[in-house]
């Protein structure tokens, strides 16, 4: 039978193994142990600043938790405590003896975890924030290496308008930028201590709350005990946050991996971010992108069982949100390793100058035709209308419109008689957008610079 | 067949209902209708800027667009278009003639919807988060009716300790606070304007995308015109908040439903909160209640659809995108009635303070009799086991510990010969409690004063 | 205020605009205005046949409600009223007096609606099981349209085996049977009647269920009157089966986006599938399978609202389960209207046995050179790494093993010094399987003809 | 580097450490370690069969495979292998040499995962059922305990009629049948063999699938190669009916949570379902059953997890289908474990008679007054506003319809001069309700019979 801290309630409690293993969290929150360590020695100080501990009985604890953390974590150690708070306070004890335990005075362990998520997620999302800047840091040399390189741009997935490569990839920069400011948003509201909230009424004990916090490193305390105890939106915010940047990702996982079939042919796979079959020789995949185009499935599905554990639950603190701990601890590795593998497979990937230019086809000019016809004062819908017939026509016919002579593209429109030179090459066409934003590659120069800038500003 | 601004571009084409209807968009988006007319208008501004359009042509589309708003907007009359982008400059053309052939001059739907979802979603955003105050006031309101009503804390739905009624009522005050940070937070990122993206790689008009955020109150312009037209994160991230601010509700929910039964009778409903019975007369139901414990589900299916229709979609714009109308305007109407209806229930329900005091039994002192024994030099762990034991013994014979004679509290522990007088009351327990954030009456009233602060800033 | 059958119980109610509106269920729950009527006919006949209406009481009855079905039911008549059960309760006094009063004898609302619903899904997924049995026709008219066309066979969207055309198209009628076939166990769980149940405990009246059952065409009747009263998993059961149906759609969108692309070319679209682009003259868009793609998301949205309604729930009725209206409703339209435009769409497209053909490159047949070598006595894993090897050797020199000459293959492996004639021909490639199910042509022609006795069976 | 059976295919390929842990599946899937060895068994004795394995290399493979198997096979000696699949071919090739190689001849990964997972399915969802049955067993030994033991039943958690516990409790019986059911349903699908699929065309050996399918015990074989490798709506329908099944049973739990609170106080826990607090020794909290109704996030966060990964995926194998392994293994892991949870809690709860008929107040007979009002003639809804007005009267005046007297109830109604003897006791109104599956206690004796009919069937 697991140890408990409150095995004194009941007499005689028959010990049955699938009813334990149910209820034991430790398997679920041993990932807290140093969390839980260091809250507890900033929760000692608050007892002694309240004149709850002596100074002696003070030291005590402080080296018993530093002993306590020496030992050994694996699975066997820890797995005979119900939690682990349980197994800090009673190794305290095996460590020091009595003075051990005053340490629970006036605390609960429903705000212990909350102190220990919090603190978790204090550390955890900084890092989260540098794996996406890496992602970015890794499109922007991307872009950086093929500045010029045209290629078909797709709305629908059909080809829609000549773009700059380096456009292209810059687009999933800003996807990127929302997700690491959805993360600092987060963590504004975990940065909140909850300590002091004791069982859901506050504490018997006048503990200094503000200095509390000064001591484990949070801007602010909690304002009510009992929502300070059952609260966990913060970690549904956490989750959503990461879900929503791998759904961001798994968009650009999508595009290379049509990318990078032979009909495409538009990316170079360094054989690290792809595996062959064990059946057709021949085949190089994608996996890695494939994998990134699955890898908000996880988040997700942390995300929804979340949610399902806290809708109509009671207020205050239930064990029901035991159910946060795995979503918590998967929910970061997971967005962890995909951030990573992102970032690292980013890195050996190749545009294919050749391939992508000679995906831009004439009739992705069509545009710019329109545009040409408006300049020359025809109305917008008009131009749109006579290009349109052209096309259709010329499909009709199996031509393309690049092979139109002078007669015929007068005879789709007098004003279309001379058509400027070098009007269907690629990169006449991205010099011919002109706003803020767009493929222009001076708009895509100063685009880039405010990439770099920012990740400047994040650090190396 | 619905009419279209491409009709040009297929000869023929077949009508086939089944295809029409699910395709036409008219139905999901005829709600962005006058966000289409303000920013078509701040467009003709944009192309008379950048010389694409006279200022004749610019008055005589202001004016059209007027006409053209004033104009019935039934179903049926808007029903013919494919599309309220078509709807509008088709209307345009009917009521302007050739010049309204203009206005889609380097223009694209692909960034015309996404213009008039944040448009839409700069108006919702603060007047749902005006709803959310609303509700909070409702908290404030009832904490300040019943200033000194204490009522059992429950952790696990198992009495705890004596807390206050107000105490409890503003611990869901800090959660809708939080709710309303998580929109404002995304609303900073909707305020971004789109528009000046074309279809998505910029426009080949010289638009001052600058002046078009000015005109149409938005704080800034997009980076990047792919990301500019494929990203739907915004809408995803409203959702979010707004199924989390639900689902904090639908706890405060439950607790009502548990609180109105019979058994713990803490709660008055006012009928108009309720319902009866079409079979049992004298059946009292909590529906408003019940029915904002479900509030959260539309939500969450607003959420999870839009996840799923995102999910490893190719970069840009996509047909799919379409999907994202209907969970934005009914997930914006739903919060919006689940918010009202949580206000006017809240307004609604009084305490019943007997009830409430009636339930606060002996047991819920067991943690004061704890820290009693911790005062007097026992060590916390120590005290905790002997008042379990105690309470086990009385549970054990059928007792409650509150019938313990001298001569029994001497027999738990020596140092409990003399209870204090009034210990077992109530209202010294919750004063018992010290830290910030406790249910303390000095710590409450300080709480509800800063609530308070926070409704003023708000406004009215 | 909403008319309701329960107003005694309050006096003074006071009408609350947002409350009332936030409870009426008239507007979610007026679909099952027929499915109440008829359920009533049978109840009244069910009073009678328990001595508990006269045989005058139930004439007067009979007429009544069919001159209630009779009436108007626009949102205006029915709008007055709490929800459908009143609305049909209070109709038929209006319509004939205080005989009305009795039809509710012994009856709850809590049994009529799900007696409702079960009617409602009885008529509706026979209708669905034939929608999805004409995309199945479709399909096979599809696969029988080009038996011989030859297409690369794609795993991790790269080109694996040279595949039948038909063989691919009729993958997804067995996706789709299966969807059939869940959707025919949902039905069993549904063909269950609940009426009789009361509220909660059973009825007063000596009703007959299983005469209840034979009038209203069920096979059963319900074992539990609790369960009766509170179990939704039949609406979640349909709307997984709905959802499901629609992601295995969502894989055969995916790839038609996909072959409908320029650079894939694989598939001709008709007009009426596609659109073109308010800016982009050349656009041709798969906007049916896109949306195809995304429809998925709905039912998904539908399926995850009602699951979090339902956690947690008490047993028996609850408010809360209102929500399944809504669903049940669009769950099923949302289904049909997929379906539809799938059948249709399936029967607009038509393959490019060029464009298929041309992509079937060498580089494909490269497990067929395993299967020769392995037919040589060379084991298969040596074999497999042998041409492993050569396909690395020509990829680094830029070359397709198309082009090896005799000398080559011999010093690839001597004993591919004679590779047969004809061997590089898909046709060949596709005869070379053997097993039942593969893509060898006899095997799909005996494939094709199990489709068609499936859809025989099925009816026209 | 893991090991592969591909890497000829590349040279020189870098060691990603970081990439090559987001690819590698061995640690997700080698749970299928003994299903791939059964599966290669059979695979051999096909090839046998067919002529591609003489029968000295086939007795050398059955011998080595029975050595594999024989093995460690703990993370450290499988993790250096890409996965479970490539470590059996590879471990086989270090047991036996040669003969080894050829075990792959014309069998492809992607036919053989789905033969593991259903071999695994084939095995756990048998177990399972048992599991759900122990649920069952348990639920009827309980309502056996206490067969004549009266409770309020509820709707909307208010009381409504009086009911048999034993019925309340049989409820749930159904429940679990159904959920029995939907398993069995699912099972029908899974026991498909699709060995014999190759990569997606089918294989080049003669395989008798037929035959192979009898070996593994499977009942048929798939009917496509390109559907056989890319389904995974299996293993979501398996996922599906687990969550539903948990979702009724947190439906139970929230019940058990609120009957066991001190304001209810109508089941005594045994301790072993139950823990205490750290700080609060009184508290005695039902936190199994808290486990319960949480117990269904996890199984709907597998469930939507694979959902989002299936969505608008290609058709056929891609490599995001790796990430249904994880749910597979954990959804069944999970499920098996809340199901014996809740049979050992179920065989720990008594309840307590004394409290559930306390709580059958003299309001609960309502209805019967009603029935009682019609019985002499007077119209249902006439009675029910009857009885609803005597109610309000008695409410306002604060009192109990109990306490009114003769004249009293003759001034609510002449008809209610007389009301009978005992009219106001629990039997009594169990005993009037009539219908099959009723409360009457006839009734669910007939129920109780039929369900340990069931079990009987189901077996021991």
């Amino acid at each position: 039978m697991s140890r408990t801290v409150w095995e004194k309630r009941f007499q005689g409690r028959e010990a049955v193994p699938v009813l334990e293993r149910f209820n034991a969290s430790i398997s679920a929150d041993a990932f807290l142990f140093e969390h839980e360590v260091r809250a507890s020695s900033a929760y000692a100080q608050g007892l002694r600043a309240a004149g709850a501990l002596g100074e002696e009985e003070f030291t005590s604890i402080l080296a018993g938790l530093a002993a306590v953390e020496a030992r050994d974590r694996d699975a066997a150690s820890l797995g005979r405590f119900e939690d682990v708070h349980t197994a800090v306070e009673l190794l305290l004890v095996e460590e020091i003896g009595e003075a051990g335990k005053k340490l629970h005075t006036g605390r609960s362990r429903n705000e212990q975890v909350v102190t220990d998520e919090r603190l978790f997620l204090k550390e955890e999302i900084p890092a989260l924030i540098d794996s996406a800047a890496a992602v970015q840091r890794a499109l922007v040399t991307l872009a950086e290496r093929a500045p010029d390189v045209v290629m078909p741009g797709y709305t629908h997935l059909q080809r829609g308008q000549p773009i700059l490569f380096a456009h292209y990839i810059l687009s999933f920069f800003w996807a990127v930028e929302r997700g690491k400011e959805r993360l600092r948003d987060a963590l504004r509201r975990i940065d909140v201590l909850p300590l002091g909230s004791g069982a859901l009424a506050g504490s018997s004990v006048a503990l200094d709350r503000d200095g509390l916090a000064a001591l484990l490193g949070f801007s602010g305390v909690s304002e009510n005990s009992i929502d300070a105890v059952g609260d966990r939106s913060f970690i549904l915010e956490t989750l959503f946050a990461l879900t929503l940047l791998l759904l961001d990702l798994s968009r650009l996982a999508e595009d290379f991996v049509v990318f990078s079939t032979a009909e495409f042919g538009f990316l170079d796979l360094d054989p690290a971010v792809a595996t062959s079959s064990s059946l057709m020789p021949q085949k190089k995949n994608p996996d890695i992108f494939e994998l990134l185009r699955a890898a908000p499935g996880r988040m997700f599905g942390h995300l929804c069982r979340l949610f399902l554990v806290l809708k109509g639950l009671p207020s205050s603190y239930n064990k029901d949100l035991q159910e946060d701990k795995d979503p918590l601890q998967r929910g970061v590795e997971d967005a962890r390793s995909a951030l990573a593998a992102a970032a690292a497979a980013l890195r050996r990937v190749a545009p294919r100058a050749d391939r992508m230019g000679a995906a831009v086809t004439p009739d992705m000019f069509a545009t710019d035709l329109v545009d040409l016809l408006v300049e020359k004062g025809v109305s917008f819908r008009e131009a749109h209308g006579t290009v349109a017939s052209a096309i259709r026509a010329a499909e009709e016919k199996g031509r393309s419109i690049a092979s139109f002579t002078k007669t015929e593209w007068t005879a789709v429109h007098p004003l279309l008689e001379c058509i400027p030179e070098h009007f269907f090459e690629p990169a006449a066409s991205v010099r011919r957008k002109k706003t803020a934003g767009s493929t222009h590659p001076d708009m895509v120069a100063i685009q880039l610079e405010k990439s770099r800038a920012i990740l400047r500003k994040t650090g190396p």
